[in-house]
């Protein structure tokens, strides 16, 4: 059965495989004080076209949201977040765990609104409330939508305004910066934020994700505090080599490119078959609003993730597609809603008002 | 130059990476789900020879041993450790970044005793103090050396009295349970200790350790805290290949066993030219006594780590051999001491009384 | 100028400053193992009608919470909170810093519902988000309101059911307790919750709150936590002498009667004119709405708290009365009410719907 | 029974109560923004002969504590204490529970050194261990003994060059302020620390403590931290009436001079006996060393701590004065001694050695 719950159901891509292989017997020295990472960092920061960034190799999505907010916050500091967002909801209180209140601000489409950063400010008026210093966004975000360079520079302008850091998580930056809508790249996030990663895991690597740290004042002491959090991995070369493999050339924009497009393809079946969604798909993981019935049938030959009810007949569920997809998935796909359709049930509850 | 830093300094066992390769494509699910990870957790407990263990795969150590202690232990609680463990030196303060102290006794050798900590236990009298309530060993030990039957007996026992969590650092166990003098297999450390973890970053993985929780009280919503504190990856499956690949035969301690036998065989080749040990060399990690002057042209050849001072003219180093380390570096080892002997510096200064 | 800001703006209710003298050169032991809350505890004891719950004396409401909630909770498990809860709004992320999420539920006139709980159940349904556990309410609550015996049983039987700790902040329990509407006494309160506590602070004392834990399970160790929090004063017989006047005899009801009679007078005043109130008044905080030009002239005679902007033209302010409010505030705020509406302006804003 | 075990088991000298009873009904703004820790403020500033100190009054010792360390470190920095320290031993974990180590270094006679701080950031050399970035010390300290100018200089030094906050733990300091080998005053104090605490609760007052910020950088948002940790009393005035009378005029170092007095007295009388003492006795906590027999018997007529084994026959003992120690506690306790002299057994143990 194909699976479209998530981006991370396969190994690494093939090339990442043959470089470790490549230098499997090499000796490296630890904790990412290596020839590799050194080479992976200058070939991100060829992309981020600044020099002046510090770049870690984190193992995970979570272990990097909760030591960049811990470290950068004071006691009192909280984190603003939308209500979507990924520290508030899925990460089991990893960021209160290091002392810290997640706040939350409604989102639309899964994005922050300068509005919403501002009306968080408002009322967090004086010391019997945790003092708002982050904004945290998601791009892409959890709902598969990007920000636009003109909503980032908002972003941007409000925390420059009132001095909050601006940290974006970029677990799926790679779809964000490749989809057709984007109008941004590498080096706009890290001219419009403060600090950010870089996806691995969810883009083709075993895993780990690279942190960039832009602003000069954040940069003191990070390796004691990715340390302190068990995030300092004996043999983080593994990481550079992976990093290195993704960055020396292309190939980490080229299979999120992947990823989009056949996230595309399966947009575009759903919509020719008259079904319309949650939000406006635009990268690798799309919501379609499916009748029950139908989602009965499909979890006979696909995987996906339910994620809320739409009303009595009908559930938005969430697809997601990456570097691995093989087309076979799409073509099973589209066979499956041809099926249905002539099967004279599925189309028959299309709401004609695909969007 | 070859390195006698450490033993994560290569990447994986090629066994390993064969298995990545093989399962490359094969769709998983996520956070430690699959069937992968099923697998290994039977292979495991094959050589465990308990079933009702639970057994979470974590990618670091320190990320384990924060994990564990911060899971187990109520906020007033601490773990007692040796003075040398490395949760108390070495891990830039994460057991107390989650709200515990770490109060260290006296050891030998790297070890802690009953008589050690019963004096903890004496000490820490009332309600302001801290209340004793884990104790943390590694085995081996930060100094190479290991618990005999016997002793991981005796520590057994005062735990179960006194109503403490034993917790055993497995960073290195395949080298412990295959040195020479051990007389334990991982069932004794499974029957012995509440709670232990099975290194795999220092014996021929890409990274990942297993933890083995034995009490049945502490197994309770461990996934929970695993997720906390960021250690639950989204591919949890490349954990479960590493270790399917380790524990579906023997692999695990064939790895440590050539370890140890180049261990073995640097420490005779320094016997012989004369020179004594820290403590006695038992494990892949050993820790001569050399001159100074000899040491200055063993860095020109070697990559080692400087352990303490000795006296004004000798130190104390580290050397560590693995999975990894070829027979070329033996021979290399040997014929630089037999060049400096004829040298005449290096042997003279040897003090006769080998360990 | 008279201030219904709150009620601690004065010191002590007389008769403890008596005791407080009493007492003042006999010598106690230290960290509240003396005589006096000794007496103090058989005292509430007798109102609680229990004989086997635990009690502690803790100067402030703030370190209560935080230290109740951190005690009794896995790093994993968060508390539930009205969105209304003042450890969820006015702590500065107290909670939070000993790592704990608090999640809110939407509140009815400051109160938590079962069905609001369950919703939260629901919600949180694996171990990527944190688990429930406890569940916080005030009694009265922020708003003033208090729960009925029917009210807090649903809510102590969805907590039984779920396996939920019931806490019940007291901060103003006497002004809950001794209100119209009420039909709990303090033996109610220790049958249906499992950790409560009495607040002296707002209620007489000058300063400190009397922590009962019902629950036996919850009993162990905690006078280590207490002090691990800094809440263990060296001379915590201080806490105990006045915990001992107020409970000696009926002192603590009749204070808290006092400031709801004050309360009922003054919302009388202010319903005569006309004037509606945003939660029913009952316990010894109100909340009326008034005509921003009436709230500009209050201003010049009285202090109060602004709560919430209504609409364009009328406010929500806070009105607090105490054990210590004189009738000549009383007195005075009516001659400002008839002054006002002689003036025409205020009576005509009255919305002649009052509450 | 006469009780030398601390000087907290009385309540407060009666100056502070009468002036809680002057100003008891008085309306009060909360949280200590009210006008009498105003005042408070300014004459502990005239003391300190320094305006542009900020001055925080905290509710006890170990939370302050916890207050200022937490609030002034990152994460992965810890505190140096002299192994005697209360933050060390006698605070439950309370500094480990914010997230912190605490480093210890050996004292000489309960004092920290310049060399034994060095030798600590000596050790501390990379980013695997945690990075020292506090001094704490005491004065007086545990062991009653004090800093001189001279010696406080030197730690300031090393402080200012080695880029660490010095912070002084003041719990008894009006006692080493006031005794006969000190050569400091409050304001130099103020000048050669980052942020030190006057203690209430050891000197005469019902409990509190005034934390003062010396450097500019540390005193931001302070009141937020104090707010957390849940040590901002909403009747915060009770502490600012305190410190009013306290420091309105000398009856601060009034009070410790007399302790001090009493406590010389308790000296001279052992020392007359022929008893030796484990520190030289200097403020108003004195460590004799009594054989076990005459403990026996001292027992029966006084209540004491014992601080530790001097060997098989003779114990160390703490006894403290205060300003509450009335005459008749001395001459009481001369009596003793001359009976037990009498008696023939006392007198001859002792060891003719008196320091």
């Amino acid at each position: 059965m194909y699976s479209f719950m998530n981006d991370y159901s396969e190994g690494a891509h093939p090339r990442i495989l043959e470089m470790l292989m490549k230098y499997n017997f090499e000796q490296n020295d630890g904790y990412g004080e290596d020839i590799h990472c050194a080479k992976a960092k200058e070939y991100i920061k060829r992309f981020v076209q600044k020099d002046d960034v510090d770049i870690h190799f984190i193992p995970g999505g979570t272990q990097t949201n909760l030591l960049v907010i811990s470290s950068f916050l004071r006691p009192h500091q909280c984190v603003i977040s939308a209500d979507t967002g990924h520290i508030s909801v899925h990460e089991t209180g990893a960021i209160e765990a290091t002392g810290h209140k997640v706040v939350t601000a409604p989102s639309v489409n899964g994005k922050l609104t300068p509005d919403a950063i501002q009306e968080v400010l408002d009322y967090h008026a004086n010391e019997h409330m945790v003092q708002p210093k982050m904004v945290y966004i998601s791009n892409s975000t959890e709902l598969g939508t990007i920000y636009t360079k003109e909503e980032l520079t908002a972003i941007h302008n409000i925390c420059k305004n009132k001095d909050l850091i601006l940290y974006l998580d970029g677990a799926r930056i790679g779809s964000a910066l490749t989809c057709k809508l984007n109008d941004m790249q590498l080096k706009d996030i890290a001219e419009l934020t403060d600090v950010f990663y870089i996806g691995g895991t969810k883009n083709g690597a075993l895993y780990g994700e690279a942190l960039v740290i832009c602003r000069e004042d954040l940069k003191k002491d990070f390796r004691y505090l990715i340390k302190q959090r068990g995030a300092l991995l004996a043999k983080g070369f593994i990481l550079g080599i992976q990093f290195e493999a993704l960055f020396q050339d292309n190939l980490y924009f080229e299979l999120a490119a992947n990823a989009n497009m056949m996230a595309e393809k399966v947009a575009m079946i759903i919509k020719e078959h008259g079904y319309s969604f949650y939000v406006p798909p635009c990268t690798n993981m799309i919501f379609p609003i499916l009748p029950n019935k139908l989602l009965d049938e499909l979890s006979k030959e696909f995987k996906y993730l339910i994620e809320t009810k739409m009303d009595e007949e009908r559930t938005v569920i969430r697809l997601v597609t990456s570097w691995a997809t093989p087309h076979e998935a799409i073509t099973q796909l589209e066979k499956f809603f041809m099926r249905q359709a002539r099967q004279g049930d599925g189309a028959r509850q299309g709401d004609g008002s695909s969007v």
